[in-house]
């Protein structure tokens, strides 16, 4: 049986999801979209046999047509529409930030709680990486010894001339590191602290750019992470564990090596899409899959949450040049494996 | 719609295609099996919601609620289902070889032929491989110039101990550079040699194991094909192309590198599945798209009738240890994209 | 014209260099040795045809027969060894420290600038290495852009079980980062911050190993030098330096690539001579091709003196746990190049 | 004691290691030169300090203050001067080929047989490649089991427009490959064949390039061996041995990676100084501190005899489009190490 999915916000990231369970993916189906754009919503309808448009989240959410929900509307909206489908008992994939706050994710958190099952899994799709999941068995292996460092770096392109702001820098960037760390160390993160180095000429006006965003886990590990989205050359994402007795790395990952005019030399992905698109597919066939299967998987509300937290705690980094400490709470029952 | 496929042969590649079409692909649902071990097609079919077994490959042709065949029997079953396939004017997906004779690939071209159209796509999923593409992209866009040379290595960790021959090692191994040199350089193959280095102490008796292959492409590019079947550390598949200004080799693809006990180091992929995987997803979507859409893509049967003439040519210089021509007539019209 | 050196300290380092002119460099003689072990010093002087040995450094200066001196003996002893060739107006080699204080290399500038030629050069050899070289190049080339960041890794397999203290780590290891980066960027190091990850377990006893260096460049760059003296799994020195358009990174260096055993490994460096052995030959070298020429190169008492205040203010930041600012004169006219 | 040597030939090569031993190398003095252009020989002389030209080769043979010769004239003036050196009972090293010829490379082992010692090098420097070294040891060491095959490829960027043949890819070129698999395998070849594939159209006209040479060892090993002499995009030498349980490959070396413009890349080498010098210096250093022992090290006059036995094969076989067996007398015990 193929799930029905509704889809709230169908931007870029929204329609990309769509091309996914659609052409991709088996075992979904879109069935509803619903945008603030209503005539987006209509044109990306029109191209889904049997699907419908919705004026509103709820009506999505409401419709009996609909098994489950996938959220990529923006940020501020989340909370709301996760709820609602919490309300609806309905499984709902949520693009990250699950919310921007640590008090909406909380209360995300205590809604599932009340229901009493796990219905809401978090896009971090970097935990469905190839070259993360074999940095984790490697770990989790055990024979490099314990992990006791790890080194970024997160490196994109461009962003645009106007409206991205250094705090974007954390809250959007760094947010990929804070939740791959904690997934990778099976630890929470328990200090953040921000440092500045030279900026950039090619970064947007007002732009501190790159950032050192330097993470302590609850068992001692240190993170650095240098993000640097005017990077020009490529989307590059790295990363190294430095352990006890050797080290992981992610790797370079190139088709084809080509020799001409002198160098010898692969290629850098050109952006995110490029780099991780095998990664959204595993993450969105893993929820379908368990969606179908009545069960939960993946990142969960309260890795939203631990995110959240994070990320205020590094801006408060950032703005106070300070390390600041994360306050967590004791991780419920309810989320733990 | 989803496609309706029935599969005849359902040993262990008939099963990893079922398992790719019900639980990877898009756009494709298992409905009848056949397997000359009608207790192993029971098998596979209670496994599959739905499907049904049918007694011979036949009947599963002519079911109703067949759309499309995928063929997974072993070579010498091939030429009659494929033909049955065609008479019923059916797509059908054939793995490698089409057929194992050049004249039983002639009777199927001429069945197609007579059909009117190409229902026909033979299994080299190496033309579905990322680096390939990226190699081929490469030559393609002509700022490396004219391809002159390849060499290519093809090296398995090990075959069984018993009945694998060395004429095997031409006919299963090599026949897969004999497919994707044609389609790298766009040209037939004219002539083959066999050199016979010598034999590893770990090959099974008989066998004359490694060997490498010679081919001559019409344009004057020459292809070094080393092929090794006992070559233990790996499954390694490797290939540079040699242009006038430049070259373009296949890279190592590992996803992370470690640093432990003085060396860093990636891994070689364990077999053939494990380096080709995501080949064979491509390739068979691609395929569920075709026949949904009323069209035909891929290797076709003058494809699969050329890797048979050329392996006949190289079996007949492995034997004689001469250079032996091959004759190729011009490819029909019918088989121009 | 030959070049005859007389050697003060004939410990590993001080053979090691013996054995380099006499055996590997061309224009350079051993004719006298000191050491406080005056057995050891009869030893070595033993296998070198015509050499001499001193009960004192002060009679090795003062020798008609030594041109130019070599100070290898250790750090303590520094100051008052280069002092007395300085007032002897012989040109000195002297391996790194220059002196374990900034007060006691002051009083070696301070002297050089009255004796009113440069007559030291301090051992800093990771100026000499292809790898660094080819980075500085990278950078002057202006290609990249403006350098904003600068990684560094510097790892040790292991150091002696006692006497290796964690202020060792600051003052050993990084010394040598401290010492490129100001030679790669150009320019002065302003700040300094420790910071302390989880401790390895196959670290000795009291040490706090890793660390990582903060070090702030003039011009606003950041260096993190990760600093791990037990890594166990080889000796690795790595950089890349992030630059506004680009980035360059030392490379791993393995002459050959293995296949075997499913991985495809280089190796990595056992110790710091098998990684710096030509860098040490180059310094050397151009060491020699100087003092017969009757001019200077190579890091001078300048760089010996910055050398000693950063890494003062290093060893107050990991006692102190804070930022740490450096204090720097302007550089004497006398040092600029 | 420093060697004092004449240099015979002072053009590129000749100036070269003239350069080598002055500035480089240690032991070593050049105190006379012969050219057969006396006026670049004067020129050259006038630049060394005590040195003296000889207006022939027998002469600067028979000068007292000449201990050993180093050859580096055009190829058919190496008969007579190594001839005469060995009749004056000096060491000579004598740049590739020892002699054009058979029977000319015959002429001088049966007067180095009856003069008693070994008096001869000849300048097969690869032998002293760090890679080649380290494969060597990889093959020595026998944990990859036999050698079974070895791919290589010998690239140049170009070849003057004017006077190079294809046999001289053969006699120059190759020449080193058919030197260092007699090495690497520690075995004779018996068998040549030449492949010539397209030929590229940046040939200079008349030349057929690249060309594929097939050697096989006498243990059954077969080498193929692409050269390409306008390859345009650099010097490219590789090499791979395949073994019973792996391979071992000269690695791409290059000092650092560079990341720009959507690749990571490494620089090949320019030309073949590039690549080589230090296999260059170690190579003549081997032959200086063999001469100040009285003792011989390094390619024998054997080496250079059967480098003129294959490649006289291989010319053949080039000429005849067909395989030619290699007919080498038994090894004289005299050249046994």
């Amino acid at each position: 049986m193929s799930v029905r999915i509704g889809v709230i916000g169908v931007g870029m990231i929204g329609q990309d999801h769509i091309r996914r369970i659609t052409q991709v993916l088996t075992g979904g189906s879109v069935t509803a979209v619903n945008d603030v754009d209503a005539a987006r919503a209509g044109q990306v309808a029109a191209g889904l046999p049997g699907a419908v448009t919705h004026p509103t989240a709820q009506e999505l959410i409401a419709d009996g047509n609909v098994d489950a929900v996938l959220v990529a509307s923006w940020g501020p909206a989340h909370e709301e529409q996760v709820l609602a489908a919490i309300a609806a008992g309905k499984p709902v994939f949520c693009e990250k930030p699950l919310a921007p706050s640590r008090d909406a994710c909380q209360r995300i958190m205590d809604a599932e709680l009340a229901a009493g099952r796990r219905l809401v899994q978090v896009g971090f799709m970097r935990r469905y990486d190839a070259g993360y999941r074999a940095m984790k068995a490697a770990l989790d292996d055990g024979g490099l010894g314990a992990p006791l460092l790890m080194h970024c770096a997160h490196r994109n392109p461009s962003v645009p001339d106007y409206g991205f702001t250094t705090d974007m820098i954390i809250s959007d960037s760094s947010v990929h590191e804070i939740d791959i760390v904690r997934w990778l160390f099976g630890e929470e993160i328990v200090a953040a602290s921000v440092l500045t180095p030279r900026r950039s000429g090619h970064a947007p006006e007002g732009l501190q750019d790159p950032l050192i965003l330097v993470l302590e886990m609850s068992g001692g590990a240190l993170v650095d992470d240098e993000l640097f989205v005017s990077a020009r050359y490529g989307y590059d994402v790295r990363g190294e564990v430095v352990c006890e007795t050797g080290t992981v790395a992610l790797a370079d990952v190139s088709e084809v090596t080509v020799r001409a005019q002198n160098r010898h030399s692969g290629r850098v992905p050109v952006d995110w899409r490029d780099r991780f698109i095998r990664a959204y597919d595993a993450e969105l066939q893993e929820w379908l899959n368990a969606v179908a299967a009545g069960t939960s998987a993946g990142p969960t509300s309260w890795d939203g949450f631990a995110a959240a937290v994070v990320t205020e705690a590094a801006l408060e980094a950032l703005r106070t040049g300070q390390r600041t400490a994360v306050s967590m709470p004791e991780r419920p029952d309810f989320y733990v494996k």
